[in-house]
């Protein structure tokens, strides 16, 4: 008689056993994904599944009711004390019996998919650093004398495979009494890194631990961070939040910041003390959201540009202020939380940073990297992280070139006479009538246009209050699309254009959006066009030289990531020439790709292995001394599009292009050139 | 023509070389042991050596005065700024032009040989840890942009062999500035331990540093705490220092500092901040004594036993106060100054401490291991460290036994009615007329015999202030065979012995050893013959438990160690029954073996991998359960000797053994035996 067929689902996976094999040791040698933390013993709960019974045509086996041992106490006591959901077998209890198939249950599989990609097919699956081990202890014996760590050390190879552990002398000191009050049962938290080195004890409780054991991914933006709370156990998002970089009182972009540095010595300390207290206050604060303790926080994962990198480091960013903008250091790091002050975390917390791409393209490219994979990419692939500084990958399988480019504040609403930060009452999408020239547009918090009935009062609470990065966008380019600016980027004057909404602002002439009630109005004046005209040119001439470093005038695919990149619309993008003409269907947006890497980087070990050997290959191309950077710059003044470059997918209807005499007129351009004149 | 034959002394080391090649090229290709900071480049002076001219009939070449280039501009230039000695080159200098005999000076040797062992033939040569490397490093480059610590990494690599190498965040901090004040030269401190574990930048100076570099070994006892500073570069002792462990504030002994953790919650925390306040006071001290920087201290060895051991790494050591004796962990620890607190080294300062070999046998024992070395013995060794707690060795080839026993203080002064530690004015050297009775003394600080002339002169500085653990154990064993005292123990009276100097005590008698001018009286008391009595058969027990173990009645040699030992009379020590009887020629003090060991692991990396595994092969023998170390402590009571057992060795003659009637007398023994009666 053979011995039964086991077959398990999703994974197909099958194997004989003879009757009386647990599942989970089926699942094991058979190479299934379930998991355990207390290796079979029936305490943890962790390997449930769900056996199937009748017939499986699919697979050709019948599975008869007797297919798995009955019910036993241990089973009893789990479900009556915690509830084991209906169907459910612990996988370390129920034996084999007869053939049978079982289904293992997304919550019981190690290594669960948790970040997924809609386009590349990369899945990325749980391999945390950190992980949880349930292990019985040998207790000490005066005749064969050893440390508790080695016997600790000895269990966890023997039980779980894990190598030599080491501990630090916090742990060491917490040890003999835990194992102690444990009966010679523990849960050991253990850290791996991807490296050689040897796994490191974080935390160690008596018996089955069942608390939170968390990651966090930080994004550390100029302007803002943002963090994402992640449970190291399932990998999903407990909490996310942001808080803005308290380093911006000493200077709003990075090199105003490295400037203080200069002009103030000793001053890198003091922002790197800010930005260190930030993260800690960032921390409690998500946590707090989760219900979660901060001090259980184990691991995390930081990502940002090289400046922010230093100065959170406490190195002296001043290099990266002048060519050749050296790197103190380019890789990637492993430290301790202690070595950054993050005292509201675990005390014995891992932080991983990502390695930098060059002096101007840091750890946040190449989370970017991480996350988008263009270097796996059959397409050749744009990949833009819009923020002060604007950080450009472009590549597939056969090269990846990466640079950034100052763009400026600008299109985070910065230097804009109305503009503000993506804010409730920003008004964040615009469309003008090509014929009226009239605008409808719609504000954050709120999902109607503003010349829908009902948007006065649903407006009412924020009120409308500026205008955002990705409205300023919207606005210039369907400016541009009806005949309000001309391809160098002037308004025209009410007389030129037909429209009563040019207004005169001083010498120059601004575009009306919206007056309120008590008269307070938001326009686009000719100060903001240059504005977003110098910061679009500098991202656009950046990809640019990027595609003449990769010798081809277009690219195939345009990915828009950064926080400010998911707001963006393609075709505004385009008609503004921000970045270079692509099929539209082939634009998307990556959300927030830096921090989508830092958490693949967080749940995966392999991933930071990977992204380490991905850097080396990324060909850096430096813009500040590129002289066809400057040409780029100088060429891409103008607004390309003066139609709309999509007209099938919308109903602005496309007008003949004009250019706005301004020889006469008190325009800016037109002073100039009449001074040069 | 053949190529120069080049041959270095003292090595032997030969070969052939194209004229033109520098001595320090063949050196490093024939792996001649020539050392070099600089690498070559004529800065560091290093790899002096010094030509030899005229017929070597035993090398059979004859050296031509032009055998070798003509002193250059860069030799001239080092003389003339800081002196080359007579006759030597510099190696990277001076090329081979024709058949040539180079002698290495022993300072110019990588290796030197700095700690020699009389007996075993091993020789410990300079390998320590941490190693200056000075480095030229390739400047940064924005078209192929790299970390400032990425190419010093290579330079390393590529110079030294390094390996790719790590650094701190404190030292990337240091790092730019530092390769820039040298214009890309810089003297990099190199921590490699005995692991795979990459090498890590302990400092960085621009250009060449020709300052100091120490290393510590500290012997950390529980009464005191020694150490030695060496010179990293030449394994020199610069300066050697003691002082009082302030843990005996808490407790004399180890098990009464135990009690005190247990009686006062957090008082090991005291005792762990008191011992490493006394450590950097003492690194401090030593390190003035020598005019050395202690900020300059970039390595240090601790040796100690296993409850000092745990109350300096921070850990509770109740659980070694009480079987089964666990330690938290046995291992040997590679740490960090700063997870000790040892504020007063180099804030990158590496500590090493020793394995354990068992929860009553230390990283001390470990250290002795190092330095005796009884698993490299043919003949049986037995090793003793006489201290509070001695720790005891036995083995050879085949393996090696250890053991700890609780001899208490009385070895080192304490519990004696006259006892004090060694110091000025103590009596440490005691002989008795075995006919007239009378003593004969000296005291430390005196090289004279108290019978001879001049003694009371020489002696009136310090006085005769009582008498330490060497001297106890001479006169007991002097009043032994001059029929003073039994074979179990007892005091003769002055009726019973016929000498004067038999002084009735109490109910007892002692032996007046030497009465000054003032009356003061310093005596042998009963009392002070039964801590004696149980110290010493404590120490006896344990040495006959490894001796039964290993199934001997007899070992060949003994190695009396500790600062102790080094003070014990080999004769008297036998005489009393401490240690087995043995040739006495194979009886010898190694000194302070401890400290011994730990500066041979400060100086030499093999021999820290080398006890590692040493300790793994001891057999541990704990005494606490043995039922025949109670028997063997018991047996051991009786004082064998009554007569010199090395009568050829000095002019005490022997007399028969007297055993006194204590029956009728006031003795303590009679007494009891009286009352049991």
């Amino acid at each position: 008689m053979t011995d039964p067929l086991v077959i398990f689902t999703p994974s197909g996976k099958r194997g004989r056993f003879p009757t009386g094999t647990p599942i989970l040791t089926a699942a094991r040698q058979l190479g299934v994904d379930l998991d355990s933390v207390c290796g079979g013993r029936g305490i943890c709960s962790k390997c449930q599944v769900s056996p199937g019974y009748g017939q499986f045509s699919k697979h050709g086996v019948t599975v008869a009711p007797d297919a798995l041992s009955e019910w036993n106490s241990v089973e009893e006591r789990y479900d009556s004390i915690r509830g084991l959901p209906k169907g459910r077998r612990l996988g370390c209890q129920a034996t084999v019996q007869g053939d049978v198939v079982i289904d293992v249950p997304p919550e019981s599989q190690v290594h669960k998919q948790v970040v997924r990609k809609e386009v590349t097919a990369r899945d990325i699956r749980m391999d945390p650093a950190t992980r949880l081990y349930f292990v019985e202890v040998a207790e000490p014996d005066m005749h064969e004398p050893s440390g508790d760590l080695q016997r600790l050390s000895e269990a966890l190879e023997a039980q779980w495979q894990t190598g030599p552990v080491s501990a630090s002398l916090p742990l060491l000191r917490k040890l003999q009494p835990t194992l102690r009050a444990g009966n010679w049962q523990v849960t050991v938290a253990l850290y791996q890194g991807h490296d050689d080195a040897a796994p490191r004890i974080t935390d160690i409780w008596p018996g089955l631990y069942e608390g939170g054991l968390y990651g966090l991914a930080v994004d550390l933006g100029s302007t803002t961070i943002a963090a994402h709370l992640c449970d190291l156990r399932t990998g999903a998002v407990l909490a996310a939040g942001g808080r803005m970089n308290p380093q911006i009182r000493f200077g709003e972009d990075l090199m105003s910041r490295v400037s203080y540095v200069m002009m103030n010595p000793g001053g890198d300390l003091e922002m790197t003390r800010a930005v260190r207290d930030a993260i800690n206050a960032l921390a409690g604060e998500i946590a707090a959201e989760a219900g979660a303790d901060p001090a259980m926080i184990v691991e995390t994962v930081i990502v940002c540009n090289p400046v922010m990198h230093h100065l959170l480091l406490g190195i002296d960013p001043v290099e990266l202020g002048q060519a050749p903008f050296a790197l103190a250091t380019s890789d990637s790091l492993a430290l301790d939380g202690s070595d950054l002050d993050l005292a509201a975390l675990h005390p014995a917390a891992s932080v991983y940073i990502l390695p930098c791409i060059a002096g101007h393209v840091g750890a946040d490219s190449a989370a970017v990297a991480l996350s988008e994979e263009p270097g796996k990419q059959d397409a050749l692939t744009l990949i833009v992280d819009v923020g002060t500084n604007a950080e450009i990958l472009l590549g597939n399988r056969e090269r990846v070139l990466a640079c950034s480019s100052p763009t400026g504040p600008a299109f985070e609403g910065a230097q804009i006479s109305s503009g503000q930060r993506a804010a409730p009452g920003a008004i964040e999408r615009v469309e003008i009538d090509p014929v009226s020239k009239e605008p409808r547009f719609r504000v954050i918090g709120c999902d109607l246009w503003s010349d829908g009935p009902g948007f006065d009062e649903a407006t009412r609470a924020t009120g409308i209050t500026g205008i955002c990065g990705s409205g300023i966008i919207e606005a210039i380019a369907e400016m541009r699309m009806a005949g309000l600016v001309d391809a160098r980027g002037l308004n025209g004057s009410a007389e030129q254009t037909g429209s009563a909404r040019m207004v005169p602002e001083g010498r120059t002439h601004s575009y009306l959006l919206h007056e309120s009630s008590d008269g307070r109005r938001i326009t686009v004046t000719q100060g903001d066009i240059r504005a977003i005209q110098l910061a679009k040119s500098a991202l656009y001439a950046g990809a640019r030289l990027l595609m003449d470093e990769f010798g081809v005038d277009k690219v195939e695919r345009v990915v828009l990531a950064g926080a400010f990149g998911a707001h963006i619309s393609p075709k505004h993008a385009m008609v503004l020439g921000m970045i270079p003409d692509a099929p539209l269907e082939h634009v998307r947006s990556a959300g927030n790709a830096a921090g989508t890497g830092a958490r693949i980087a967080l749940l995966n070990r392999a991933a930071r292995a990977e992204i380490e050997s991905t850097v080396h290959r990324i060909t850096k191309v430096e813009t500040a001394i590129a002289p066809k950077f400057q040409e780029h710059f100088v060429n891409a003044n103008s607004l390309p599009h003066a139609t709309d470059p999509f007209p099938e997918l919308n109903r602005i209807v496309a007008l003949p292009d004009l250019s706005f005499n301004t020889s006469g007129d008190g325009s800016e351009g037109g002073r100039r050139r009449r001074r040069r004149g």
